[in-house]
């Protein structure tokens, strides 16, 4: 009876970091053999630096103690419940919409969907490029701009980047002047300026009644204005154009359903959001922005493209267009530091096109504008309101002198939220989900000081067949739009079921096998996790609602960004930034104003190291900073005698150094702490980029060790699936003295500190949305899960790597040998001498079953893997058998067995319509199909390798016609 | 301004049924073309027999209007706030249990598992194959039964079948008695007198104390007992067994995780419930009940049993095996009249053994042991409580002199629910779900009287030392369980969410095409009907809940009934019947009731056509009746000289006529009232098997034309997924002279009229959980939805046929050459003059990307097509053609092109290692694979044609050794 297991013990046996870490004890004991250490313990202290190691009671995170998953979904429903979902009529970019079901759960809710990587390899990724492609045909038609991107962060931060865009295209007109409509969002303006300041633009608010009478290289105007007002904006739009600046509209997608597009009206660009196109309110985010450009701006546009190329065998395929525009490309030479999309919620915005068609739009917006017009028509008749729009499309303002409050709380007492404008004045936003019970809540709530009129005798049939519509004639849309057949084949929900699967099927993504991508963290996104999301009580809420209907989000906000700050080792932590790269930007602008604080203006200069991610440089001179590279040794470390060179060379204006820990090169650089000596002696601040926390959490907290600032990545490291190319997280977290300096937000006062730059997203809370899966993951895990997965994370490297090295030389290692939590396997000399590239290597995993690791970064010619806690040894084993059955096939080029023109390698990926057709290789077909053996599982990749450079000759960014797709 | 729409005409242009019907407004008017008639409503009229048309006012049906999609699922969140999930401690075979999040996702909320059809086709059926074979490996292995069936359709019926089992095999024997241990669950129990009654067995109830000294064929043991108690029986079982009798153990599979197994203790068959394994409670089912029994037994298991076979290519496939005891073989000599299984949930529940494992199933055993062992020592310490159990695995009956209802009242104020057993004993379980806050409020509500005793001062971990476990050692488990590798390999969430993707991609279901089986509707399963089947209102509740706690069940049942009988036209309906088969059999023994209500006791007779499904003349068996069968003529209708005949042969003891409507062929039959009316004048009762429903439903009314009584099925008609062979639901429903003899249950009074003749399924409503499926259904189409869907049923058969035609025989067709919701597609010409097969033409389907129709049924030799009003024109179109190219390649066949036993019918179908290994076929091998054409979205079968008479001969019935599937 003694040797009984006790209750408590036999309830706290299955954690779920269990299930979160792929390897078992047993296979844990294997891979350490393997390794050469005796524990994940001796392993850890073998390859971390002893002087960033925690010690004593600093080694024991504080963090609530790990449940179990009911217990933790029990304590967010718990948090869920002080949340309050209403009608949110507040309008301001953020709208009721209805999800179709079948895309919440076929695509919100699918693992095939969410826990996909960027399509970086486009052959194992054509589902979510032709989601993308129609995403973008949406944005496109609807606009007429024929170039639209495949998302950006949200409408604001579109808009930043359409004002350094026409910047870039109007460096000739000499000025720094970008004009604003005064009837802008919000949000929209506080970003521009926050944007503007540190590259010294100067945002001019104009009402536009005329166009200011000085030089300014662009305009930016909502359309319908952010007062519900519709103006024709052609003329001024003209005139700006006469001047040689570029116009941006900011244009609502549903609205121009019914109003004429951005283009016909003669913008150059159009920006946005794709938010009521079916994406949950989510508190903020996460939903697809937009941009759209003329043709003559397309090598400008920020951030992804989808295009249309070909493959080998000459079909057509879709793939990433002009990448060399890119931040990890071009650098501090980029046209923005956008990395990421919102791939997920642009595929959700898209489906929901495709389900509802032209007609389908058209519908839902012409109801949406005869609901704001009856609104209208009755409000008109109410003692004591006067509406001050007359043309409009979805909003209108009500005058109801000093009675505002009294307004909104009368009509949040019957569930629905308006937007208080000021004391005398409310704003009124239809939608989708407006019904004839929502006008007569808002008349009852407008008319709810008036003894004399009866609101309840306002008849909306009568009203509705007395009022016209409220849209310019001049402004009615007459082209057409979403005519591709893609916008009218999926109507039932049978076909688009089969739709939605049939493209998903195409796709390789985590619920298949492995995505050993370095520095992306491809690890497990738990059900558990990702329920919530969908909860109404977390999707429905406005990012504006009144803070007191938002206290679950308060309370989950509060949670995790003291949880973050302490598994950091911080003191302040915003969650706004809506990306990595928007964490960097606002981490770089809290050093930037900590020096302007402290009158050290002339502080602009940040070293970044040779090796870094090309987002740094990019961000950087987002935040005005000046570049200056360090290089690094033989070894891949910071060349700590180049560092003192610079930090010399620039001693007086060092702003800031930015590295990377571990570094890019996989490496816990022994140096850390003084390289963050260093720097701070000269005066400068250490940024330290949290892409690669993966491999310090619980044993190592950069606030601790040397750094003033990081972001971190939350679908990196905390769970947040990377949904194909967003959405991400990028919460920046500050050491006290940085703390007044992080991002804030116009509308909400608890969102940043008084003396904040301003906001870097639209919302207060960035995609807040999305905040559960961080949340439930910290609960389930607890701190000794967090600790018990950087270790199998660190062991994993360090297997494969062992496994590997006689194979494939590993490019850095630390300490030991040993490398931290990814390793670079260095092809070079492979090729130099057969010919076979990373390209060929990485197309032949397709063929073995797997997605590639990284390709050339951060060293050219290498790849770069990061198996993360979550594969188990049976899958790691896999990857590793299949690396090593490559290298034989490039021994057999190399031995001359095959031509180095046409081998398993060069041939690869190979589809199924390939090795059951004509076949004249040097090798079996079967060979090249199931060079793992053959297997009825099997993935088979939908098209052949792609010709990346033919699409960027030919560049097509929406729907190709069928006949394209003809069978030959 | 005039021709603008109306506000009210823009929200209701786009209701749901335009999303479940399939065809558009102008696909219609093709196939209306096609068809040759000018309207929907005129085919209708074309096809369907003045008769029984509904004419006037009864033409429009009597339910509420359509909602929207978001507005019913408001209104069900409303119905869903009237129930209230406790924490369920009331045991009698439910109990609380944690649904792996990873399985809820992919199995449960999965539409590639959920819309899957019964593994008829086994080729595409691998992934539930083996997923079924996994549950029979985990029955098979707890019992220690080597043949395990996969699964029943809950643990009473599987009680009633190992009775009638028993029976059969015990005939020599000479008596009809059935001993029943005491301590056996209630509801059990009455399935048993209900089904025992007809079948002239007698049912004794014995405490057990000895055996009853006299003859008896069959004993059934609960282990552990219903109150709890455990007990060793082996002494009883041996004294069974030297008596003849067979011995059947209601098992606890999580107790075997602890307990010596049935097959230890000497037993002959085992059934129970695998609810606990990870399925909600959902107020009753659907559950999965099994049955494993001894290999002598093999062969008269009833209900379905997946087998492991070989394929053409020798490779071991899976298939459902035995076939030949089925009822659809068998008719009324079958060894029961189960059709289908629980498969969606004995899948979830094999994927919870999959994901624990043996160790972690030991766990949660251990774990629940624990639990009650430690609230037993805690209620013995308790003034005025007696533990009534000494030895238990997971229950205990505490008495409380007086005082069990207060007790049970304050345990529930405080969240738990416990089992009132009398005035003087409540009972109490523990389950996986069971916190020490659970044993606090349990010892709280027991010792709520006494002031004497602080309950707060029981300490569980000192409770926990001081406690012995309470399994008597001669019942202490030490054989071991689940060592198949499966249940090894996928034990984190990553692993096991691969492996449930793998499996699913193996299949074919709806949400890859269109899958035409006759007769058994598979339409859309919408997402806003699935949805609500994972609320935790809905899923968290104990079918023997207190009433009030279920209001929101009660609401929606009283919904239903309602509905349901407006739509048939009959007065009364019960939604107890969890399948089909139990839906018939209710129905029949109300007629059996009726006509001994009557005094009528020697009616006896069932006339049933030949073309009836062989489930009718099986459960007519088990309701008592004696199968007449009357022919059909030529034109497959029912011979009316030859029903004449039979009624006269009958007339004395005629019981009633049970006829499908339209018929198993597909045809409207004229004659239906006057063959109703010849059944009543000989004193006889119409059952209409509501299978074909869907052809019916807004135009005619069973109850309205003749008949008495039906069965509907809700998996068909309403919408409820096949599961892959289960859930169903097959409520009947009655005119009102039959209503005193629906279905009741003894511990519902509100589930069935007093007079009637007790429970057929084991709980009050069957599968309840699902019932949100049919509720949201038929709020979203309202009667005007549902018209539609019938019409376009209808034409969308016609169309079918009128293409086909002319390529393949339409065997029967009624006025006008028109069919009703199905048609039969003669092969029987072809395979005469070719020696091509239905088999063939159904395999071949499968490389077109097709589900085959159903074969040989009605007729052997034919294809029966029913596409349903899902399917769009362009879906249609695609399996016509497909139809049509095979037919083509039939005539290669026939002129010599390709030999008889040499070309891609016979060699269909097509897998992809096939066409890329060795090929010496006359035919190329894209044609094999490819025959629509080549496309990356080809679905290949994962294995070639299965032999099934292989499996039957080489029974294997359980995970067969991993080596066997080693490549080649």
């Amino acid at each position: 009876m003694t040797d009984r297991p006790s209750l408590a013990s036999l309830g706290a046996a299955s954690p779920f970091s269990r299930r979160h870490i792929g390897p078992s004890a047993h296979d844990v004991a294997t891979m350490l053999e393997v390794v050469g250490q005796p524990s994940v313990e001796e392993l850890l202290t073998a390859a971390l630096p002893a002087t960033i190691r925690l010690t004593g009671p600093d080694a024991t995170l504080d963090l609530p103690p790990a449940l179990s998953e009911p217990e933790a979904t029990e304590q967010l429903r718990h948090l869920a419940a002080r949340n309050r979902p209403m009608t949110q009529m507040i309008g301001l970019g953020y709208y009721g919409t209805i999800t179709p079901p079948v895309v919440r759960r076929n695509v919100l809710e699918s693992p095939a969907w969410y826990t996909a990587y960027t399509p970086y390899q486009p052959e194992i990724s054509q589902g979510r490029l032709e989601a993308l492609l129609n995403f973008q045909t949406v944005v496109s038609d609807l606009t007429g701009l024929p170039v639209s991107g495949a998302s950006l962060l949200d409408e604001a931060t579109a808009a930043a980047e359409a004002m350094t865009l026409a910047r870039r295209a109007g460096k000739k007109l000499g000025t720094d002047t970008f004009v604003v409509d005064a009837d802008i969002h919000p949000q929209t303006l506080a970003v521009l300026q926050t944007r503007a300041e540190p590259l010294g633009i100067r945002v001019l608010v104009s009402d536009l009644a005329e166009l200011p009478d000085e030089p300014y290289f662009g305009l930016l105007l909502q359309y319908p204005g952010s007062s519900g007002a519709l103006r024709d904006p052609s003329a001024l739009i003209a005139a700006a154009h006469e001047r040689g600046a570029l116009v941006t509209v900011a244009a609502d997608l549903l609205g121009l359903c019914l109003l004429k597009s951005p283009a016909e009206l003669g913008a150059d660009i159009a920006v946005g959001s794709a938010q009521r196109f079916g994406v949950p309110l989510g508190f903020g985010g996460p939903h697809a922005g937009y941009m759209a450009v003329a043709e003559k701006l397309a090598r400008s546009l920020p951030g992804r493209l989808v295009g249309v190329s070909r493959d080998a065998a000459g079909a057509p395929a879709y793939r990433l267009a002009l990448q060399t525009r890119e931040q990890h490309i071009r650098r501090e030479k980029a046209t923005s530091n956008i990395c990421t999309a919102q791939v997920l919620l642009a595929v959700m915005a898209g489906a929901y096109a495709v389900w509802h068609g032209p007609e389908g739009l058209r519908q839902i917006a012409l109801r949406t504008h005869r609901m704001t017009a009856v609104l209208a028509a009755g409000l008109r008749q109410l003692p004591g309101a006067t509406v001050a729009t007359d043309a409009f499309f979805d909003t209108v303002r009500v005058t109801v002198p000093g009675r505002a409050d009294d307004v909104l709380a009368t009509a949040a007492a019957a569930g629905v939220n308006l937007l208080r404008v000021d004391a005398d004045t409310v704003g009124v936003s239809c939608d989708e989900t407006t019904t004839v019970e929502h006008l007569r809540a808002v008349w009852t709530a407008v008319g709810s000081d008036s003894t004399a009129f009866d609101v309840s005798g306002l008849d909306v049939s009568t009203l509705d067949v007395q009022t016209a519509d409220a849209i310019p004639d001049t402004l009615v849309r007459t082209s057409g739009y979403l005519e591709h057949p893609v916008f009218a084949e999926h109507r039932s929900e049978t076909a688009m079921l089969r739709y939605l699967r049939r493209l998903s099927d195409r796709d390789y993504a985590l619920d298949r096998g492995m995505i050993p991508l370095g520095s992306c963290t491809m690890k497990l996104n738990a059900t558990t996790e990702m329920e919530p999301v969908s909860w109404p009580e977390f999707a429905n809420i406005h990012p504006f609602a009144p803070v007191e209907q938002t206290a679950g989000y308060g309370a989950m906000i509060g949670d995790l960004e003291r949880w973050l700050a302490e598994v950091t080792g911080y003191d302040a932590v915003s969650l706004q930034p809506n990306a990595g790269s928007q964490g960097e930007f606002a981490g770089l602008l809290a050093i930037r104003s900590y020096h302007r604080g402290r009158g050290e203006t002339h502080r602009d200069v940040c070293l970044i190291p040779s090796s870094a991610h090309g987002t740094n440089a990019a961000s950087a001179v987002m935040a005005g900073l000046r570049v200056a590279v360090v290089a690094c040794d033989d070894a891949g470390n910071v060349d700590l005698s180049d560092l003192r060179a610079k930090i010399d060379a620039h001693r007086d204006d060092l702003a800031a150094l930015m590295v990377t820990y571990p570094s890019t090169h996989g490496v816990y650089e022994e140096t850390i702490t003084e390289v963050c000596a260093l720097v701070h002696d000269a005066g400068g601040q250490v940024y330290v980029d949290g892409a690669n926390l993966n491999a310090l959490l619980g044993f190592a907290k950069p606030g601790k060790f040397g750094a003033d600032v990081s972001h971190l990545n939350l679908h990196k490291t905390f769970c947040i699936p990377h949904g194909g190319g967003g959405p991400g997280i990028g919460p920046v977290a500050v050491r006290s003295h940085l703390a007044p300096y992080l991002p804030n937000h116009p509308l909400r006062a608890d969102a940043g500190p008084a003396t904040g730059p301003g906001p870097v997203s639209a919302a207060p809370w960035g995609s807040a949305g999305i905040l559960p899966v961080p949340w439930v993951y910290l609960r389930l895990m607890g701190a000794e899960g967090l600790v018990a997965a950087t270790g199998a994370a660190v062991l994993a490297a360090n297997y494969v790597a062992a496994r590997l090295r006689d194979h494939f030389p590993v490019l850095y290692a630390g300490t030991g040998g040993l490398v931290a939590h990814e390793c670079i396997l260095d092809l070079r000399p492979l090729t130099k001498s057969t010919g076979v590239t990373v390209d060929d290597v990485a197309k032949r995993l397709i063929d073995y079953g797997f997605h590639a690791p990284t390709m050339s970064f951060p060293v050219a010619g290498t790849l770069m893997v990061e198996p993360t806690e979550s594969e188990d040894l049976a899958e790691l084993d896999r990857f590793c058998d299949a690396m090593i059955a490559i290298r034989a096939e490039i021994a057999s080029v190399a031995d001359g067995t095959w031509p180095a023109d046409d081998n398993p390698l060069v041939n690869a990926p190979h589809t199924a319509t390939m090795v059951t057709g004509e076949w004249e290789h040097p090798y079996a077909r079967d060979l090249g199909a199931y060079p793992a053996g053959r297997t009825a599982d099997k993935y088979w990749p939908p098209v052949r390798r792609i010709d990346g450079a033919f699409g960027d000759r030919n560049l097509v960014c929406s729907c190709p016609a069928p006949e394209a797709f003809a069978t030959t």
